[in-house]
């Protein structure tokens, strides 16, 4: 059975102390579940945080990173370099069971878009009214709209059809 | 000198009316422009009738298609097949010299963050308010707000630098 | 009807005199034939020859570019910007009806290789008789083995069932 | 400190029984060393049978698969879907430490010369005199050729620079 992935998006040289904080509970969280971290794998913003915080937990973090000679978070156990930039952002939402935007920057905003193309689950962990009515559009059911790292975690169990 | 490429971006089977009668006739004033048309290359909403309008005005088409057995819109010159879903999303972006939204789906979305990621001009050719209100957050100077074919084409010059 | 796009390979920086020489007379010959050359599009080796006799003789010309800062040849009229790296060898071949060969570098091996898996009809124009042995294997009716210019122009146009 | 990951290459259907042996043999080498087994993860050839030989030793695998609805292998810990078809043979050989040819195919070919291209070390284990020759050229000190899965592994521990 291969194992569960979950993937964490978010800004990276922008984001927020909070959304920093945020990614790193996310990502212990997600590990104490006894499921993968997927990111972007740099060694900044959201990336960086979740993979420390899954690190912190015992957990495994998977790395999708831009370019060959992309700086990588200390936290990633397995890098998989593609070299294609930005066109990566389809293969981190495709290799995820679930997506988790936390919080909202550009690239983030592209990753949501293409996970709901590719009808995967998106939670949407932000308090932020412009993107909750931006992406609720395209959502439906598959659109989870979350403000704290529990009810990230309890959609996602709810994706997976975890019991609790 | 290479051709002048404009990327042209919006809805395929979710496409309105009207945004198929606006992208068609953005590509005859492409095309009457000298410049070539680019877009997704499908036989379904704008990506197709923009393309049909350049070819009706005698411009030059390029469909970048996102797999081998993708039906083409009848009006592509030039298709280029990337076998790569919608990672080909980043293509459409980057070889274009501005990009125009023409209404919003979410392959759009993820189009016009790309190529705001990418620090390309995108021009979001909408009367949505929520589209205008997300994505002005990072846009800046390279992002510009039409609600006319006319106005459109106005900012497309003004990126290009050309006289009018 | 979308036009011809016959994607020609070769040596970058290792071509040799002869190589650059054959390119640039096989880009006439396409451009005469009324077809569009496509190629890796760098300024160099047989990328750049072939594009260039091409545009001498009043062709259209592709460069699938592998990153947003390569150098371009100054001989392309529609740069395609991947920003894939190597990866960008999969669209050379998936957009061509025919692939040509023009002597044999790592990286055209790795075109000729994806060309034959994706059943695109390759010919190889060199007398290098370990390419030659190499990739017969896996060729069949779909591989021609040519060693002059008028031969490569003689099997595209057998597969592409033109009358002479 | 990331994984050590390691590429095994080699034909899908086509692959012999004596491949499929060596492959199984060498997944559980390089399990049993404590690296982590890459390939093309799909439920065929050398892909799958590496992939359950280091199951079988306990590793870890991970799977880089061409589409959403490749059929996998049973033996995949992390499969990474690309949607990207035999592009993805770029991602298999940057995100590997060794790359290691078992047998060649044709897809094969495209990986080696890919790894060569990129400067990845490349191991050929392969008894056929056409592919060693017709890779030698570009190869030098970054190609070894070996006839054992304890040659591939000795020739892996001197590239990863380990004490045996």
């Amino acid at each position: 059975m291969p194992k569960i992935i979950i993937g964490v998006m978010g800004a990276s040289s922008h984001a927020t102390p909070i959304e920093i904080q945020t990614a790193y509970a996310l990502g212990q969280e997600i590990a104490k579940a006894g499921w993968v971290v997927l990111s972007g794998g740099r060694n900044l913003g959201v990336m960086d945080a979740v993979s420390r915080g899954a690190k912190q937990a015992g957990g495994l973090t998977i790395g999708i990173l831009p370019h060959q000679n992309t700086v990588m978070s200390d936290a990633i156990d397995i890098p998989i370099i593609t070299d294609m930039g930005n066109a990566r952002n389809n293969i981190n939402v495709l290799s995820s069971q679930a997506v988790i935007a936390c919080g909202m920057g550009v690239g983030t905003a592209s990753e949501v878009a293409l996970a709901l193309k590719a009808n995967k689950p998106v939670i949407l962990l932000t308090d932020d009214a412009v993107s909750q009515a931006f992406f609720r559009r395209w959502g439906g059911a598959q659109l989870s709209l979350v403000q704290t790292v529990e009810d990230a975690m309890k959609a996602t169990r709810n994706i997976l059809k975890c019991p609790i």
